[in-house]
């Protein structure tokens, strides 16, 4: 079987095991297809993580507008092999017409759809108008600190423009281009300490059991409403993602309990809001607590405008469908690339397998998606 | 400064960092002891648990009464040891005359207690009446399978009588002999598993959070009125020792949740009648849960006797004070041993810090709990 160029460019992507932060060559791969389209590179090491910019001004030089794809080429870990269909970096497409392998989604795929749209552009319009630029890194799934996060800072250090970005995650639910992200909600996390008094069991009058003391602040907490988001976001979320008190012995009440907990949280609630109101619950059933808390990141949003127009008509012409703007989901890279004044839209392939073992996705949707990108391309700089 | 024998022994035991079942070989620096006492000694190591058995016959060989200290060399593990004001293994006495140490009250302060009393009672009266005995574990405080019921499992099969038991359990309150032990509430153990559904806290929709679905569920057992207990015993009580759900990953909804709990019940509850509520109160609250019991040991009871007639006499005699009889507290190997038709009493120290960082009693109760001991011993053996 021949494969499609978006097709073969996915799976020698996948084929290496770039796990993160390990790039393994594929933005070499990437940059020398720039290359031969005429774009200006800049890799950008930085500490353990590659990255790199990539920029070819078309027609008005620096005055035009810049569209830029924006993506990682680290994957997260296979998790145990052998519980995969077929071997995790192997690349292949099934009887189901799936192609198999992790990063197959988020995001090789999209990074392959990207290539190829530009390449079939910018031989269609060598005289595009503004620039197309790309900003790709290879540690979006681990800390995080030395990639998109550390190379937007040194764009903004030289004042580089950024008006419109496409961020290839897998955006989509069913169908490619069903949804694309206009926004995401910002996260918070947190680590509450709740101390009592270690004791026997047997004696719980000489002892303050912080499980007990705990346990109707935190059922409060998970049934608290905190918000009922807006057009744009749905309501915040509050999650315990982790819980642990105890000495392992049977018949000791411990002396502090840790609860780990979350919020997603959409622009009707601030940190600062959120952090009055559980201190509130927690200081309302007399606990003695702490809490560390650690901001993710602030929610960003992209109003209607050119890049959401522009991407919902390329998704229109190309697959007939009416696509859905969505701030819901986790975090990405887009948060950092917001803070540039950027209009960011995050558009890839379905989501279902993502960060699973037998992470797949129908290989004829990365034609799909080349094909939104080519058009998207199209609308904005053409 | 120098110390009474009963610190001193103290002291040697407390040094030797003897957390469950490991014993450190205290037990074979009480046996050599007793041995030097005219004690016929039989070492019962049980799979990976030390425990001993030693019996003196007086002038009436095997016709007489039996009275037994028991305990146990093993303790508690210390917690965070930065947060003892003095090294847990290390047995000083402060400056207000505490001793400070793990298993200063728990019991390494009793057996040497025992140990001095003993050799003083056997120098005083060596002719004396019926019998002493010793019957030692190093697994008290852990899972107490191999300890004391598996040794008087053994007792029973070869029909050893034993009459009179003076567990040295820390039974005193404020003063020491304030409080003897004369019974136990049973103890009812149970490993709770709440089933969720795993998935990431940006999708909660998606997901099932065992702790969240838990927490009201908790707070409603923590809360409830189990029972008013009796004449012989304090009500019901019930505790959280351990709470476990997690995956360590800060976006990750786990999927289960695990509680460990106990309940200290009095002979106004039954075991199945605790089942049935903690049941009720799960599945009210709409929980797929399973738990795995454990019963620990049904409430026992000791009448008043010659047994306890003769430890409140010694303790009168020693310090002036009425000791009062109770039921209070946690387990202890009194249990067992009980089953044997014995009369059992628990007479110790203070039991204050017990199971806490900086464990300690003051060095001078133990010097008295030496005279109580010998007191018990002449009133009943001399």
């Amino acid at each position: 079987m021949s494969l499609s160029p978006t097709l073969a460019l996915a799976c020698e992507l996948i084929r290496r095991p770039s796990v993160t932060p390990v790039d393994a060559d594929c933005q070499q791969m990437m940059m020398q297809r720039l290359d031969a389209c005429g774009f200006a590179l800049e890799p950008m090491r930085i500490e353990e993580v590659d990255n790199f910019w990539a920029l070819r001004q078309g027609r008005d030089g620096a005055n035009g507008p810049v569209l830029c794809f924006a993506g990682h080429t680290d994957v997260v870990p296979t998790g145990p092999e052998q519980a995969w269909q077929h071997q995790p970096f192997d690349a292949l497409i099934d009887a189901d017409g799936m192609l198999c392998g992790r990063g197959a989604a988020d995001m090789k795929g999209s990074l392959a759809s990207m290539i190829i749209a530009t390449e079939r552009f910018v031989a269609d319009h060598p005289e595009h108008r503004g620039s197309i630029a790309y900003l790709i890194t290879s540690d979006e799934e681990g800390p995080a600190h030395h990639g998109t996060k550390a190379v937007v800072e040194r764009l903004k250090a030289r004042n580089e423009r950024l008006d419109w970005c496409i961020v290839g995650e897998p955006s989509s639910t069913t169908l490619v281009g069903d949804i694309v992200k206009n926004g995401r909600r910002g996260s918070l996390g947190a680590t509450l300490s709740v101390r009592g008094k270690q004791g026997h069991v047997a004696y719980p009058h000489l002892a303050k059991n912080p499980i007990h003391l705990a346990a109707p602040a935190l059922a409060e907490l998970a049934a608290e409403h905190w918000d009922n988001g807006n057009d744009y976001f749905p309501p915040t979320s509050f999650q315990i993602s982790n819980i642990n008190g105890g000495t392992g012995a049977t018949n000791v009440i411990p002396g502090e309990l840790k609860v780990i907990f979350n919020f997603r949280f959409s622009t009707e609630s601030t940190v600062e809001g959120l952090q009055q109101r559980v201190a509130a619950i927690l200081d309302k059933h007399g606990l003695e607590w702490h809490i560390d808390w650690a901001l993710s990141g602030l929610p960003f949003l992209t109003q209607p405008g050119e890049l959401l127009d522009g991407v919902a008509a390329a998704i229109r012409a190309v697959t007939g469908r009416e696509t859905t703007p969505s701030t819901s989901g986790g975090t990405s890279d887009g948060r950092f690339i917001a803070t540039m004044g950027t209009q960011v839209v995050e558009l890839g392939p379905v989501n279902a397998t993502i960060h699973q073992v037998d992470e797949r996705v129908l290989a004829s949707d990365l034609d799909v998606l080349t094909e939104i990108y080519y058009q998207t391309l199209v609308r904005l700089l053409a």
